[in-house]
């Protein structure tokens, strides 16, 4: 396992900044999760009133990275960081724009729960939910390399996004061939269409993450790479 | 108008770095808005070698987005900017981030080109490049704002984005309609439907690019924030 001494060559109190900065992120990271989770319960319970509770609740996410972004700003401002306490910060600033987007889709899927859905549709609700604990999985999974700076676990995450995308293709194909069954239903299993993409960038999101915690360690910028290379320059 | 003196009270060096960095944002942006440009017109003409370029340069875009931040991340480390400058940074960061997810959804839109329509389906793709040319218009004006640092300017932008989102749902409203009278079109319209949404999401970004600005200008953040919150803001 690989992980970064963030500890090192850093003076006590820009240490406990640092410090509070992450654990801030963890917290964004933490309620985020819980969104998720619930949106994903709204709809299997087709429950309306948790759907609203996670509409509501996305503006604590956005209060969230406003926070974090001021103190990364400040941050930099106040002590001037090099080397690799600058690539934490901005690796921070690019994580929290992504779990906030992620709180959006959270958002976007909890309102399927608000529609109510026949027993034939139901049935289309499970490889909906199975694909959003996936990328949920894939979530806590990601927050939790980035709080050990663990760049296997970061790859781990990374690669899981193919199976994603797969997934997502095939819910795609079976929402559209039960549309063309059902032409009436279009407008309601359009909106498990958009979860389902929403799901799919969840995904990619989680993907970005894990790029900023294998820049943060190796201080190498691996985005746009493919998984190959990726995966040579993550452990050379 | 409400512009701000970037050059003021740094180094000569700065100042040139700065300069390049903005150059580079302004080449990237004038990159996308053709990859933009060339996906529309590959819809309208049909033209699926001129979509598959579309596709294939978003390679560049990447490696912008890479080079600036990298950039971005020097300029930090060597100089320690503070206040505007380095809201300037910071701004410039964050606006090439949503430069290239804006590259991201030219190319999703250009893919509507590889596919062919028949003679109803055509009239359909008329709103589409309506919506399209609107969106470009907006990323064109958005980016003006960012060259003269014009407060208005990002703020007429950012009132735009109502509208797209009403466009937005007036052709989804169209396009279902239409795959409720024809299923066996419902693969085919799809894609027109995410083209939809991907002009959407690119009115949104253009919008998150104004609110940049206000920020970098006014140093005040004004994301999340309503419009009527947002302009008495950027106007105080």
């Amino acid at each position: 396992m690989d992980k970064m001494n963030l500890t090192k060559h850093i003076s006590s109190q820009f240490n406990e900044e640092i410090e509070q900065v992450r654990n801030h992120v963890m917290a964004m990271g933490g309620l985020i999760e819980q969104q998720l989770a619930d949106a994903l319960n709204a709809i299997a319970s087709s429950d309306s009133d948790l759907a609203r509770q996670v509409i509501t609740n996305d503006l604590m996410v956005n209060d969230w990275e406003l926070k974090i972004d001021h103190e990364c700003t400040r941050i930099i401002a106040k002590r001037q960081p090099a080397a690799s306490d600058l690539r934490l910060i901005m690796a921070i600033i690019k994580t929290i724009s992504d779990l906030e987007r992620i709180g959006d889709e959270a958002e976007r899927i909890a309102k399927v729960a608000l529609e109510s859905f026949n027993s034939a549709q139901q049935d289309l609700l499970v490889n909906l939910d199975n694909m959003g604990r996936h990328v949920a999985q894939m979530l806590h999974d990601v927050l939790d390399a980035f709080a050990r700076m663990d760049v296997e676990a970061a790859l781990a995450v990374h690669r899981e996004d193919k199976k994603v995308d797969r997934e997502y293709e095939a819910i795609t194909r079976q929402l559209m061939t039960y549309m063309m069954e059902d032409p009436r239903s279009i407008p309601k299993i359009m909106n498990v269409l958009w979860s389902a993409r929403s799901m799919e960038r969840i995904g990619d999101r989680c993907k970005n993450i894990a790029e900023y915690i294998v820049f943060l360690v190796k201080g190498k910028d691996v985005r746009h790479a493919d998984d190959e290379k990726l995966e040579q320059d993550a452990r050379s």
